[in-house]
């Protein structure tokens, strides 16, 4: 049985790790949970998985949440909230499912106490990658991907050497406009922006798909998950989603991971590595019933977060910070109609030129960089 | 430093394994070798890689050869010969490539020896798998597979526990007639048969590969190789050749292994398990290249000798004898334009139609029946 502690149980990934822990009874428990601001899906939660721990984001939350679940259920709020709910006592695995950077610290601590990560908030090691990884090595804890192409990665890796590959190669959908011209995506909606053609997700993930900064994201995480230099990490179209990911290995064998787009799948594997157990969905891959799979080369200039992505990993130190904290808030403003798609990426260029990288930085540098980066765009938008 | 013996060196995956020693010097070495009738290039190989021992067929090419090559080489013959080689004291792995049934008994006595196999000989799985695996096991020694399939098979389980798995998936191109409907193979040429679209292979598993045989006898021998039963191997009809094979696991998630169609990959991988060394060639595999990737429903109609095996398979005992030795016979009896392409099928129907299986066989038992088979065909040709 795997105690878990769910940092944003009610996002997408949380509530399709919950997915997870209601098949499986028998293997896993709720043992705490943190939400964002959707107090009524967290009741509904809490009624369900009776965690002992809960953690809200606000004092008002926290009162409001109090009156409505049963007192089995301690109720915390705020940072230390999260932090609390990290470093759960009765928890043996922590997964970190919250957006932007406020997993990084919550994530630390439990690194500190022993507990096994998986990983599905992509900032924790975007801007502090090399903090991450050197606490889990520490601490000897293993990092277990959830993202669909880490995940993918990661099995590819069973069983092998990593100083016998030669590359890794993620695959990118292209997200909800690969089939658009950059001229084509002058004026288009959030709404159009928001129509992922494959995957079921959140709306800022589904906004840095079709920017491509999610695959940006995920190279520079994948750097740090795998220890493998930016040189040796390439991402290939593959607009069906069905092949997750490859490692190429240097005798020329390409080992992939595949399989229906269902981000319970790697969730799952997450908890139950090095294991397998019974399929969540009775959907099986079949690759007759697709006919074919589709495959093109990325292309650098149609997609620019991509190339500002592997600029910002290879100078490193603060750089990850700025690429992330720029396109959070220039994704934010995007959804609330006060930047058109296209700008997203000027934003995001603007905040990368305007600054000095600061080389391996401290957990206080990165979040000063990440508040200022946010300062400068929002003020630049306003 | 591994120490090679190989059976079957002047064929199409002795010469391969032989590009594989000569690109790896610091390796590989060959130890001692067996050799057909080619004594012309066997003297070439002989002179290039100084094997201590070398088995020929015949008696009279004993002579011959003795006069060609270096003292330091001791010349044998026969199926004694192919046993010395087999247990040849320097070598720590035999290569079992040669064709038909006549690797079997080399094979378990290397197998004795606490030799690794490396095993791309299928009749000695087909045939006799439950004596070949029952002795690998006794004395601890590896099968390593060479088939491109079982490889990727193999690959794809590395870190794996074999209760996870769900099924495999071999991969099958089609062969050369795979765009032609039953009545289009009526008055199919040899010549034609051997163009082969992917494969650079021998006469015989390329006609094997045409009438879908040769996926027959590999689902047999992944059987005895992974110890999967029947009903968990699935066929893929790929004509591309790239994704080699597959496993699907019990959570969903299927892992594959791709390359370029190259048999010295497997060959090499074979050699170096579990480690990986440095590509024989440059070709790396680029998807976008190829574009697509396609998939087709086997149809067991089309692919008669498909239904043969399945069947044959789970009869078991000698059934898979009696299929290989009719198929055996029948291809070569085509080759020699005595046969058409389809009464191949046929033969290979009638053997097994009149064949009462004997189970769990003894070698006796199968070298009987496999002698008895092809009279039968041999006598029902003329």
């Amino acid at each position: 049985m795997k105690h878990i502690s769910l940092l944003g149980a009610t996002g997408s990934i949380g509530t399709q790790t919950l997915d997870v822990i209601r098949k499986h009874p028998n293997h896993f428990n709720l043992s705490s949970m943190s939400v964002g601001r959707n107090i009524e899906l967290a009741i509904q939660q809490i009624h369900e998985f009776s965690p002992q721990l809960v953690s809200v984001q606000t004092r008002d939350d926290y009162e409001k949440l109090k009156l409505e679940i049963p007192n089995a259920t301690k109720v915390v709020y705020g940072q230390e909230g999260l932090v609390e709910v990290a470093t759960d006592p009765h928890s043996n695995i922590l997964v970190n499912a919250v957006l932007g950077s406020v997993g990084l610290v919550p994530t630390l601590a439990a690194i500190e106490e022993g507990k096994a990560i998986a990983i599905a908030n992509k900032e924790t090691l975007v801007t502090a990658g090399h903090i991450v990884t050197k606490a889990a090595n520490t601490y000897n804890v293993p990092l277990l991907p959830v993202d669909s192409e880490h995940s993918a990665i990661f099995q590819a890796l069973n069983g092998e050497k990593i100083n016998q590959v030669e590359r890794l190669i993620l695959t990118a959908s292209g997200g909800s406009f690969r089939d658009r011209t950059r001229d084509q995506l002058i004026d288009v909606t959030v709404h159009e922006a928001l129509n992922h053609p494959n995957w079921s997700m959140g709306a800022k993930i589904t906004i840095d798909s079709a920017t491509m900064m999610n695959k940006g994201l995920e190279v520079i995480e994948a750097r740090w998950l795998f220890d493998i230099p930016y040189d040796k990490i390439d991402v290939v179209l593959h607009k069906e989603s069905i092949i997750h990911s490859m490692v190429e290995y240097i005798d020329g064998s390409v080992i992939a991971q595949l399989g229906t787009p269902d981000m319970r799948v790697p969730i799952q594997y997450a908890l139950t590595y090095p294991d397998r157990i019974d399929s969540i969905s009775n959907e099986r891959l079949h690759l007759w019933e697709l006919g074919s799979l589709h495959f093109s080369k990325l292309d650098m200039e149609r997609y620019r977060c991509m190339a500002f992505a592997y600029e910002a990993g290879r100078i490193g130190g603060t750089m990850p910070t700025v690429l992330n904290a720029a396109n959070e808030v220039a994704v934010a403003a995007f959804l609330d109609n006060k930047l058109t798609f296209l700008e997203i990426e000027n934003k995001i260029e603007q905040a990368l030129e305007r600054h000095q990288a600061i080389s391996q930085p401290t957990l206080e540098e990165i979040i000063s960089v990440d508040q200022e980066t946010r300062a400068f765009i929002h003020s630049s938008i306003k």
